[in-house]
């Protein structure tokens, strides 16, 4: 998965990941109105609408942008119609050639691992036939419960060719208070990131980063700063630009001389671009998966300067 | 919700919680050949299968235990449909009177933390309608985020009359390798339940306990006794008897002296107990609910010696 990803963030030369999202309040009234019409004010009607929302930016900025990432509470809040735009918006997406990072954050243990992995990157048995359900190429993971809520994972990603991104250092407000304690003569961040880096050894690729990948916030510049010497062969999974306050200097440091080693979100500051001051005097309302690619190339602009 | 599952675990006079994690070598041959006729194998076969088996279960058990704990990974993996037997056997355990704890493990932030509790634990709105969607009384959530991660289920807790078990020290192998990281004199798990107890002091119960509970695991003793007494308010769900090997023995100090404050799962030793040794001999496939019941009312017994 994380060759592919590299190979993607070097095509389209944009270290993005746009967070697919939706919620009900930044869906155009059209679409909502056609859902509404058609089912009620109904979960089935949001989720038909979340649909059409994700595929038609998606229509606008698959050229631009290496990497999606949906967010399944925002589906799953629904219920199983949920459930099916959450898997129908990853099918659709991987027609459009690409990557799809699953914001799952998972965390159990043995069997339960198991499912969530055989679920989400593998495939679940049925006798002797088999499925691909949610079709992800990468999910994130929480690791507070240890290796072995990790390893089944990292089985499949061997297998089946996919990704992680365990949470190290998160972007919120209060993710220091477990976070940053101080362990030793480091913060518990850092010795997670240390796990995680360990974990991910076994399962290289071919670029020198590790399939197993890191979530590192943008909010937090001196930490990821820290985070990426310790870390050398793992890609991170930035949130925080934008909305959370993070800016594109802030997160030159998650980058390697290079210019690789991480790739950058955004969601309400893309899939919600048509509402935002600075797109809504160019966009209309109709016009909103177009502000969404205004969006996505105004961001890889700020970016590309911020590491130049 | 804790009033309830107190009353609940006093009526039954049995600190239980069946777990309903159903994998596919768990259910008997007819269940699942008559999922297969109608559906072939696929995963609505399976889902089918599992609500079958779970009602039926249910229907010998309700009289005897407060609760029961469905682990949605197992129903998750078969995608929306699997998500639907997940909330079909919810609904119907319900109805029977049981108490629900939605094995869901979920960690986010923010709008996202908002969405999953808004979906299990609240009402999900569609413009001026609002729906109930996963039906649960309680679910499970993982700290490593912070406060601002648990915040929004906490606000639920007061407004809906609902119940959260946020994991302090987890019973898999592999648990000490963050939870037992030393944190300036204490343990990590410590300084979470120290935490996970501040964080439940705004919806305290009027039965001494909070609405926001912690899972600590029977495999550790020396330390659920410790965190027993850090955590005097705080109602522990407590997995691991059994199939993990904690005994009744290494998990009667998760009690207070008035053998209340905690509730133990029993899963594979439950719902799968007519597989096991002890009682193969006793019931047929065809009586694998019967069995379930006799595992209950042994382990009623078992904790009951344990705590006398």
């Amino acid at each position: 998965m994380i060759d592919r990803l590299i190979n993607q963030i070097e095509t389209k030369e944009n270290p993005t990941v746009v967070g697919l999202d939706p919620r009900l309040d930044m869906i155009p009234t059209f679409i909502k109105e056609e859902a509404y019409e058609k089912w009620g004010k109904t979960p089935k009607a949001v989720a038909e609408a979340f649909l059409k929302f994700n595929k038609t930016i998606i229509d606008e900025i698959y050229d631009f942008v290496p990497a999606v990432k949906p967010q399944v509470a925002m589906y799953e809040q629904f219920g199983p119609e949920g459930i099916q735009a959450y898997i129908d918006t990853i099918k659709y997406a991987k027609e459009k050639g690409l990557i799809i990072i699953g914001d799952v954050k998972r965390s159990d243990i043995a069997s339960t691992a198991q499912a969530y992995a055989d679920g989400h990157i593998g495939r679940v048995k049925v006798e002797d036939e088999s499925f691909e359900v949610y079709h992800e190429d990468s999910i994130t993971l929480n690791p507070y419960l240890g290796y072995d809520s990790i390893e089944p994972y990292i089985k499949h990603c061997k297998d089946y060719d996919k990704g992680l991104f365990i949470l190290v250092k998160t972007s919120n407000p209060n993710s220091g208070e477990i976070q940053d304690l101080e362990v030793g003569k480091e913060k518990l961040y850092e010795r997670v990131g240390k796990l995680v880096s360990n974990w991910g050894e076994e399962v290289m690729g071919k670029r020198g980063y590790s399939h197993v990948g890191a979530v590192v916030g943008a909010t937090h510049p001196e930490q990821a700063k820290r985070l990426r010497e310790l870390m050398p062969h793992t890609f991170f999974l930035v949130p925080g630009y934008g909305a959370q306050g993070g800016t594109a200097k802030d997160l030159a440091v998650c980058f390697d001389k290079n210019g690789l080693g991480a790739i950058v979100n955004s969601s309400r500051g893309i899939i919600g671009a048509y509402k935002l001051e600075k797109y809504k005097k160019d966009f209309t309302e109709k016009e909103f998966a177009l502000a969404s690619k205004q969006a996505v190339l105004d961001m890889k602009k700020d970016l590309q300067g911020a590491l130049a």
